[in-house]
C-alpha cells in the first residue's frame, strides 16, 4: 500500500494538489469532476478515461477532494497505454506477465514510486512485474500528460474494474517493457483494502455468453433470440460499461433540470403517477456483428456476434410528458439536447451519460420512455433497474439505464460515450487520423438483419430439397422493415422470406422482425454459404460487404450476414 | 372515320354499352371513372391503362358519358400491348411499321372494324399497315378483357397521347403480326379531327434532355445540376404522367373532403390567407438513375440518367394548418392517408393521383406545403402551376402538381401510381410473378449520391495529381447526409468530401448536399474510375452494386454510382 501513497504523492506533488488523506491505509480523497470538463480522451476497447493537464489543475485549484480513484486513475491511464504500444516492440506471448522472473533486479515499491518522471524514468508495476514504459510516453495517443499522472503505480486496481485489460495481447505488450521484479508481499498491496467494484453484480443466467465479466456484457446465443418474438428478459443481451451500482428503491430520486424547465426532484412513485405507456422497441448495441468486422481488418471493442440486440415490451412514463409537466415547451429554440446520466460511475465517479435530440426527446411521436418495466415485469439490476430511458428506434447507448438525472440543454452530452465512442467514420480513417468531431453520434440505428438458425458452421439436413432458415432484421428511427431476402447461390436467386412484426405504422414501427424462408439448395452442395438483407420502408437496405464500411471502432456493420453450413444428406 | 366509328360500335356492343354521338365526326362522349373502380392495370414503360370487363360493364351501366377517349383507350390497349410482344416473334427493324407493303392485301377499315374478337381473329391498324394480333392476346399482362377492349381499330390516336410508343423497337414488334394494308386515305382517318392532347405544353429550356415529349419528361445535363444549390427552376427536371393540363388561375379552385373533415372548395387566394412558409426541399424521382440499373438487366420505364433530381425553396400553406382549419384531428384513429389528385388525365379522363400516411401529411413536423411558388416565383407551369403539393423526402410521385382535390381517408390512393408503379421488389421477381399487393407505395427513399462532373467518359487534366469531383447526395425523410466518401481505387482508399448543405437538423433536414473532393490519381494512369456512396445520420449508406437491388421497374436505383474518365496529361 506503501506504493500507493507514494505515488499518490508524487502525482499531487507534480501537479501540485493539496491532498486530505484519511488516517490508516483506505485513501477516501476524491475527485469530483463535471463531464463538461473533460474534453480529451484516450481509451482501448471500451474504456475511455479523460482528462487535460490544465484541466486537471483548475480542478485541484478548486480544492476537490481527493481519493483512491486518483491512483487508480493513474495506473488505468498506464494500462490503456500499453494497449498502443501497436506493434513497435511485439513479443507474442503475455503469459509471463508480473510472474516473478529470476534473471531480472529486484525493485521497492518506494523505488517504482520515485519513477514518476521522464527525467527519472516512468515505471509502472503488475504482479510482481516492474515495467519501464518511458519510450513509450511520447507515443501515447492521449497525450503525454495523461499517461505522466499514472506513473509510479500498480495497474491492477483499475484492472480490477476493466478485467478485459487481462488479454494475451496487452499483457505481451505490457511484457516488452519488463525490467524487473517486486517482491510477492508488495506486489499484494496494490489491490489489499480495495472494495471490488464488481461486488453488486446481479446473477445472470447461464445461456448468456459474455464477452467480458468486468464490466458485463454479454448476448444470448442466435438460435435462442428467433424462438421468442419478445426476448425473455433473462436472454436480452446486456450491455454494461461500467459496474452495476447499487440502487435503493425506497431513496431512488431522478434530477430533472435544465433549460425552459422547472428544476425537481422525482421519486419512483412520481414516475409511476404519470401515465403509463407501453410500447415494443428493438434495442440493439451499435456494436452488434462487431467480430465479423474485426475479420476484415482489427478494430477495437467488444467482440460481439450477431446477438447484441433484443425485442422488448417496455412500460414507464413518457419523456415527453414529464418534461411538458414541469413547463417545458416544445419548440423552445433554446432547447437542442435532452441528456442523460447514469447511476453507474467510472473510477473518478463520472457516470456513464447520453443525450438524444429534443426533435426526439421532446416529440410526443418519438415515444421515450423512462421506462420501469421490461415484458411486464420491473426491470432487473443488469437492464436498468429501476428506471431506464427507452429511445425507441435508437442505438442502445442512449437508453441509458440506472437513470439518476436529466438535463435538458442547448448542448449535447460531452459524455466520452456521446462524442468519442459511438461514431462512424470511413474505412481509410484510422487512429491517427480520427476527428472525432467530423462524425455525429449515432442516433437512429441503419437497416440490418442476421441468419440465426442454423448459426455459421452448422450441418443441416434439407427438408424436401430446402434448407429452412430463421433470423431477425430491424430498421431504426421507427421504420418497418418490409422485405427480407436470402441468397444461397451469391444473389444470383433471392427467396423473398416469410415476416413476423408487429402491425405499427411507421415512423413510429420500434419493434423488429423475425423472418422465416425456406431455401432450396443443391442436391449435389456439400456446403452452402448464405446471405441475408432487409430492406425497410424508406428502400434502404444493406451495404453488400463489410470492406467499405469498416470503421475504426468496428460499430454499425449492417452489412449483408453470410453463413456457410455443411448439408448432409 | 368511318374505322373509329365501326370500332367503337363494336366495342360498345360487345360491351353492353349506350352511346351518345355528337353530330359530325367529333366525338364528344366521355367516359368519367373514380379512381377506386380500377383494380388492374396494364403498362409498359410508364403508361397505364386500368380496366376490367366487369367494371367497365358496371361502369357503362352507370351510363356515364362516353367520348372519343374509348377508342383512344381501345387503340392504346392495342400499342401497349405490343410492347409486350417480348421478342417471341423477333424482327430486327421497325422503319417499315405503318408503311405499304405492295406484297400484302389490302383491306377496308370495315373489315378491320369486324375483326374485334378472338373467334374472328383480332386486328389492329397503325399507318396503312393492318396486324393481327390475335396470338398475342393471351399473353397480355394486363389480361385478355383489356386487350380484347381494344379490337378492330388504329392504335394512332393514342400514340398521339404516348409518343414514346414510336420506338424502333415497339415499331419492330408490331411489325411481326403485319397481315395487310389500307389505304392511304383510310389511314389518314384514324388521326383526322382528333384533338392534340398536348397543345397546352409550355415552351422548355433548351438545356433539358429530354427522354420522353409527350408526355414530357426531362432532365438537365448534370454538370449544370451541381452548379447551384438551388436548382434554377428552368432547369429542374421535369417529370409528368400525362399531358399538362389547362389551367386558369382565376377560376381555378381546391376540392378538399374526407373523413373527419368539414368538405370545402379553396380558391387560390383562400389558400394563401394561411401562414405562408418558405423550405427548402429535394424532389427525386423514383425512377433517377433507372438508365444504369437497365445496363444490368432491361428495364420498364423512362431512360432517367442521373439528373433526374433537383433541390429548390418551396412556399406555401401548410396541408396541417388547411385541414386543422377545416376541423381533422391530427389523432382521429380513422384517418390513415390523405390522398391528392391532380388536374392532369389520362385518356379516360382519370386524374393522376397518390397518397401520403396521415403521420406525414398531418404532422406540423412533417412540412408538407400546399406550394405555390418555387425558387420566390410562381410555380411554372411544368411544375404545377397554380399549386402543388411538396411532400419533403417523400419520392416526386406523391408531390402531386396541378392539384385539385385532397381527400382525407382510411385507405390509400387507389391510383395506379400509387398501387401499382412506384412499389421496389426483389431481383428475382419479374413481370410474371409480380405481386403488387406485396409491396409498399414508395414514400421516404433511401440515401443516394451521384458524380455530376466530370460525366461518365469525360477526360479530365490532373491538377496537381489530383482529379476535383463535384455531386449531390440526398436521403429521404428529412436525414441529413453526414459524409460522402469517393475512391479512385476501387475502395482501397476512400477520400471524404467537403459538404455543402443548409443546417436544418433531422428529421427536418429536406434539402440535398452538394459536394466536392479533389482525388488523387496515380501519375501512370490513362484511365480512372471512381465510385461514389453517401452516409446519412442514421448511418444507412448505399448497396455497392445495383446487381442486388435490380428491380423490374428500375427504380430506387442508390447503388454506388460509378464513372470512368480519361487522364490527359
Amino acid at each position: 500500500m506503501a506504493s500507493l501513497h507514494t505515488s499518490l504523492r508524487s502525482l499531487c506533488r507534480s501537479q501540485q494538489m493539496i491532498l486530505r488523506y484519511q488516517s490508516g491505509y483506505k485513501l477516501s480523497t476524491r475527485i469530483v469532476l463535471s463531464n463538461d470538463r473533460y474534453r480529451k480522451s484516450i481509451y482501448a476497447n471500451d474504456f475511455r478515461f479523460f482528462w487535460t493537464k490544465r484541466k486537471f489543475n483548475e480542478e485541484w485549484k478548486s480544492n476537490y477532494v481527493f481519493k483512491s480513484s486518483a491512483v487508480v486513475l493513474a495506473l488505468l491511464t498506464v494500462g490503456l497505454s500499453v494497449y498502443y504500444l501497436n506493434g513497435k516492440r511485439r513479443s507474442p506471448d503475455g503469459s509471463n506477465a508480473g510472474v516473478f522472473n529470476p534473471k531480472l533486479p529486484s525493485h521497492t515499491l518506494e523505488e517504482v514510486a520515485k519513477h514518476n518522471s521522464k527525467k527519472d524514468r516512468v515505471w509502472v508495476t503488475y504482479g510482481q512485474g516492474v515495467y519501464d514504459i518511458t519510450d513509450f510516453v511520447a507515443d501515447h495517443p492521449g497525450g503525454e500528460e495523461k499517461i505522466m499522472i499514472a506513473a509510479g503505480g500498480s495497474v491492477e486496481p483499475f484492472w480490477m474494474m476493466y478485467a478485459i485489460h487481462k488479454t494475451p495481447t496487452i499483457l505481451a505488450m505490457l511484457e516488452q517493457y519488463r525490467i524487473g521484479n517486486i517482491s510477492a508481499e508488495d506486489a499484494k498491496v496494490a489491490t489489499s483494502n480495495m472494495e471490488d467494484p464488481y461486488s453488486k453484480e446481479p446473477l445472470r443466467h447461464p445461456a448468456l455468453r459474455p464477452n467480458s465479466l468486468q464490466p458485463y456484457n454479454a448476448e444470448p446465443p442466435s438460435v435462442l433470440l428467433v424462438d421468442s418474438f419478445y426476448t425473455p428478459t433473462a436472454l436480452f443481451y446486456v450491455r454494461n460499461h461500467l459496474p452495476v451500482p447499487e440502487v435503493d428503491e425506497q431513496s431512488y430520486e431522478l434530477q430533472i433540470s435544465g433549460v425552459g424547465i422547472k428544476e425537481t426532484t422525482l421519486t419512483l412513485d412520481d414516475i409511476k403517477k404519470f401515465p403509463k405507456y407501453t410500447l415494443t422497441a428493438c434495442i440493439q448495441c451499435a456494436g452488434n456483428r462487431r467480430g465479423e468486422m474485426s475479420t476484415v481488418k482489427p478494430v477495437k471493442g467488444l467482440d460481439w456476434g450477431s446477438a447484441a440486440i433484443g425485442n422488448a415490451q417496455w412500460s414507464g412514463a413518457r419523456l415527453y410528458d414529464v418534461l411538458t409537466s414541469l413547463g417545458l415547451k416544445e419548440d423552445d429554440p433554446k432547447v437542442k439536447h435532452i441528456k442523460f446520466k447514469g447511476m453507474d460511475t467510472d473510477v473518478i465517479n463520472v457516470p456513464y451519460g447520453a443525450s438524444i435530440p429534443v426533435e426526439k426527446g421532446m416529440n410526443p411521436r418519438g415515444d421515450v420512455l423512462l421506462a420501469y418495466e421490461m415484458n411486464g415485469e420491473p426491470l432487473t439490476i443488469d437492464h436498468g433497474f429501476p428506471l431506464r430511458v427507452i429511445v425507441p428506434g435508437t442505438v442502445g447507448a442512449r437508453n441509458v439505464k440506472w437513470l439518476s438525472s436529466i438535463k435538458v440543454s442547448g448542448c449535447e452530452s460531452p459524455a466520452h460515450w456521446q462524442q468519442y465512442d459511438y461514431k462512424g467514420f470511413s474505412p481509410s480513417v484510422d487512429w491517427d487520423t480520427v476527428d472525432w468531431s467530423s462524425a455525429p453520434a449515432i442516433q437512429e440505428l441503419p437497416v440490418i438483419s442476421a441468419i440465426c438458425d442454423p448459426v455459421n458452421g452448422a450441418s443441416v439436413k434439407p427438408n424436401q430439397g430446402k434448407v429452412k432458415l430463421r433470423g431477425y432484421a430491424f430498421s431504426g428511427g421507427g421504420h418497418q422493415v418490409v422485405r427480407v431476402d436470402v441468397t444461397a447461390d451469391k444473389g444470383h436467386t433471392w427467396h423473398t422470406a416469410t415476416l413476423e412484426q408487429e402491425s405499427a405504422r411507421p415512423p413510429r414501427h420500434w419493434g423488429w422482425t423475425l423472418w422465416t424462408v425456406d431455401v432450396p439448395v443443391s442436391p449435389k452442395a456439400s456446403r452452402v454459404e448464405f446471405w441475408v438483407k432487409a430492406v425497410d420502408n424508406s428502400y434502404n437496405t444493406q451495404p453488400e460487404t463489410i470492406n467499405n464500411i469498416w470503421n475504426l471502432r468496428g460499430i454499425l456493420n449492417n452489412a449483408y450476414h453470410r453463413i456457410k453450413v455443411n448439408i448432409t444428406k
